[in-house]
């Protein structure tokens, strides 16, 4: 199943830096930049917060065309929509994941993940 | 005098996004990059939002530490942080800036303004 996701050339500058502008969420998107070519499962951003918080923040994402998701049985496959965002606004994500590494709350689950 | 303004290490990501997550406010900060260097007047802003309107974006730019404002007389000198954006967020400013360059209701003021 697909969920709905806006065409490139429907996503807007204002929402993405609007969207982008939360912790968990920057910390979603460094945990996927990270993992880039991986799709990620919703249960895979679970110490970022509760499920209900974590649907509502990866929808979010979604809507905003930051995020592709995918519905596969009971798993959602997630992955950042690098090119979509790399051709409309070059440089915006890089610079935002590089910030978002000083960004200690968006790395606290990340790094018990990783351990 | 000087209006409240948070130092360069206070400036937040998730803050400077999601302030900067706005039209007007994407209209407000293209313009003074366009002008850089140059202070800018609250009221030369006027094509961007009413008064009361601009107050509280220009207020929320300060805020976020986007903007440097200062009080003169009956008048606001609005400048970009830029050495302080570039320091902690190297290539965000630029890439917003630049992709604010396609928004054109960030421009429609702006072009009013330079004929």
């Amino acid at each position: 199943m697909l969920l709905p996701h806006p065409t490139a050339d429907q996503i807007s500058l204002a929402t993405v830096l609007s969207v982008l502008g939360d912790p968990t969420r920057l910390g979603i998107v460094a945990y996927l930049a990270r993992r880039e070519g991986m799709p990620m499962n919703c249960s895979q951003f679970l110490d970022l917060g509760s499920k209900t918080n974590l649907s509502y923040h990866l929808a979010k994402l979604r809507e905003a065309g930051i995020t592709h998701a995918e519905v596969l049985g009971t798993s959602r496959l997630i992955t950042l929509r690098r090119d979509d965002l790399d051709a409309r606004f070059p440089g915006l994500l890089d610079s935002v994941i590089a910030g978002a590494k000083d960004f200690p709350l968006a790395f606290k689950g990340i790094e018990a993940m990783d351990a």
